[in-house]
């Protein structure tokens, strides 16, 4: 009799998007003529950039060729020249020392910040704490991990340590009051869109020392950073190498969202402890892990990803970033005319809003397909401390962006 | 304090790859002249047909192309198209009763193999049955998932059932004695390159059906089956869809080893029991865990995939296979003229030969690269029951595999 994994019964049945896309079809049904523009889910819009294109149909046909044709790799951690283009573009130049072997190439972040649990202990040995909001994907895999106990009606489950990030305190959670051994964390943040200061991560590095806890940093954001102050790895904080694991990915810099393509960094000196009570390093956990269950990303995609470090490639990418960070402007400025607090958006594709006249995230997601035709993505789907925010994305084209903002303005105007 | 999965530790540090990679690089190191012929790893070594090049071609343009450009999918399940492709050409063409929302693509079997234990009961909840010797993933992912005891002296896990399949019971494994809930099964079989008849599936599904067992069915190899009356999928036996979950890859058949595609079908209906012995879809169950663990194939890649079955597509890849398994003749019968026994080859890319003089796996491992300069596989590192045997891969080219045979009876021959 094949028992099934009971903590996927914990799970709350509505994932965020799902619920989402039940709405705008219902409205669209009722509505078939509406323009609808859709400022939800974080899907970047533009086409990859040239240099990655190219690079794309090199490898390709490199793939018709028997002495040129790629199999299996040595090891699922990817290609050398990625690892180390990598490694000095996003490290290097940062002062970060990270080397390529600590550098684990993939197919998504979401796979990474999942997988990662694989290597660390179930069943509610650690205490796992996220910032709320947070991106759901963080705790349903803890939930199906077994890590956490069963939901309330507000959706927060069991055994999780959830600090708020609201405007009250500046979207900078104090540490938590005790001990917690796993911490997400996830700059530029989503879905605030708001950074964490030098100071800030500071302090968790120096809490992760004390408590031996681990920090599993997502960074997908990092290229949205405008701030030169705001760190664009947590390895450029002192420390940070003894106690964190960072994500990265090429889904929001370069649109890698439909080409997949990512990668995880586990220090090589960065250590858990077994049940003994003995230090383990991750690298080698997390190796064993990939080589076991991952057979690395493919050829093509991954010679795509080295051209994002190419010159062109580079310019590209920030020719991308800046068409994105003007959208999240025009959004910024239009929101604010309109008299709602805002936040994000400048070291970030996403905009925080505070909903009007305190009016709940769902309510004013109605409100706002109903009346402007726009999907927004409620602030309560990402948390209990989420309630009374939308987020907006600036993933469209400038005229889709453009449009929306004067239709919020025109409807929702004095 | 972060605490590991201490199931990790229990696993075998010695890997069977990375082992045979010592042993030749030290060969290497010793006889830098030496043509070293790797027939080790099943890998590829023919390029990708050409209709998957022009698909990847044609797919990489639309990326470069803001209206046919593709983001997220709206279900990291894969897109419709290719998957109602595969329904078609690989189930309906069959008889077997499967739908395209029943097949879930992925970048790998070995991925898809090993991720399937998320959503089953972990720590020795399931009684887990291999076949040995056996692919070593299947066994390793069950240690990880703390579904086993420790290891022995001879590598084998606490818990598990192994099925003995060898030559004295024409590598048709008995039913276990007692009951056991998940059941490995890959055929055509790597390391053995024997199938199993219709009878013996058959035997399978009922042993399942009686004991409410899951069986994983592996067919990664299913392009090379020669035999007409050997099954393609499980799902040609009755009652299969109540029981089984198979897994499809082209790596093998159209080369996609660096390239990454692969799907697993789980039936509609198909059940597991939870913690209060009532049936939950297991279909519910791995959509929920690919969607918030994975987030699809990349675009270009399944455009690849969905050209293997266009009409250029079937015939080149009915030309790669039987390109390799015109080598596994040449190897079959240079093996056997020189008196060993062999089996495999016929329906699979893989030779199993028996070796000569009652000499351990490693020994004539090492007697083979020695004297005749080739990397075959110990037929023990898949396994006890595979002690005195050596697995020999057809991926390679024709001249390699000539100079290797010739190579093979000149040395060893009397």
């Amino acid at each position: 009799m094949a028992r099934i994994n009971d903590h996927y019964l914990k799970l709350k049945a509505g994932y965020l998007f799902p619920e989402i896309g039940r709405r705008v079809r219902s409205f669209v049904e009722a509505n078939p003529d509406a323009d609808v523009i859709k400022l939800g889910i974080g899907d970047v819009t533009e086409p990859l950039p040239a240099a990655c294109i190219e690079a794309m149909h090199a490898a390709v046909d490199e793939m018709a060729t028997r002495d040129t044709f790629r199999g299996y790799m040595d090891d699922s951690q990817g290609y050398p020249w990625l690892r180390e283009t990598i490694a000095e573009y996003d490290y290097a130049s940062r002062g970060c020392d990270i080397s390529a072997d600590e550098i684990f190439v993939s197919d998504g972040s979401k796979c990474d910040a999942a997988n990662i649990l694989d290597i660390l202990a179930p069943g509610r040995t650690n205490t796992v704490a996220v910032v709320d909001p947070v991106y759901p994907v963080y705790v349903d895999t803890n939930v199906m991990a077994g890590n956490t106990g069963a939901a309330n009606d507000a959706g927060e489950y069991a055994g999780v340590v959830y600090l708020p990030a609201t405007a009250e305190n500046d979207f900078t959670p104090d540490l938590p009051a005790g001990r917690v051994d796993v911490i997400y964390l996830c700059y530029p943040n989503n879905p605030t869109g708001t950074v964490a200061t030098r100071e800030a991560l500071a302090r968790w590095v120096r809490y992760a020392q004390e408590h031996r806890s681990l920090i599993l940093f997502d960074a997908a954001y990092e290229a949205y950073i405008t701030d030169d102050t705001v760190a664009h790895s947590i390895y450029e904080i002192d420390g940070a190498r003894q106690c964190a694991i960072e994500f990265r990915s090429f889904s929001k810099n370069a649109g890698f969202t439909g080409t997949r393509c990512a990668f995880a960094v586990v220090p090589e000196r960065l250590t858990g402890v077994d049940g003994q009570g003995r230090d383990v390093p991750l690298h080698q956990l997390w190796s064993r892990r990939q080589n076991t269950r991952f057979n690395g990303v493919s050829y093509v995609v991954q010679r795509g990803a080295e051209a994002v470090y190419s010159d062109a490639g580079r310019q590209q990418v920030r020719q991308l970033v800046e068409f994105y960070l003007a959208n999240a402007k025009i959004v910024r400025e239009a929101v604010g005319e309109l008299g709602m607090d805002v936040y994000g958006g400048i070291n970030a594709p996403y905009i925080w809003l505070k909903t009007p006249a305190g009016a709940s995230s769902w309510d004013f997601f109605d409100k706002l397909l109903g009346e402007c035709h726009i999907v927004g993505t409620p602030g309560s789907g990402f948390g209990g401390s989420g309630e009374g925010y939308l987020r907006i994305s600036a993933f469209n084209s400038r005229d889709n962006i453009e449009i929306a903002m004067r239709r919020m303005c025109d409807q929702l105007g004095v």
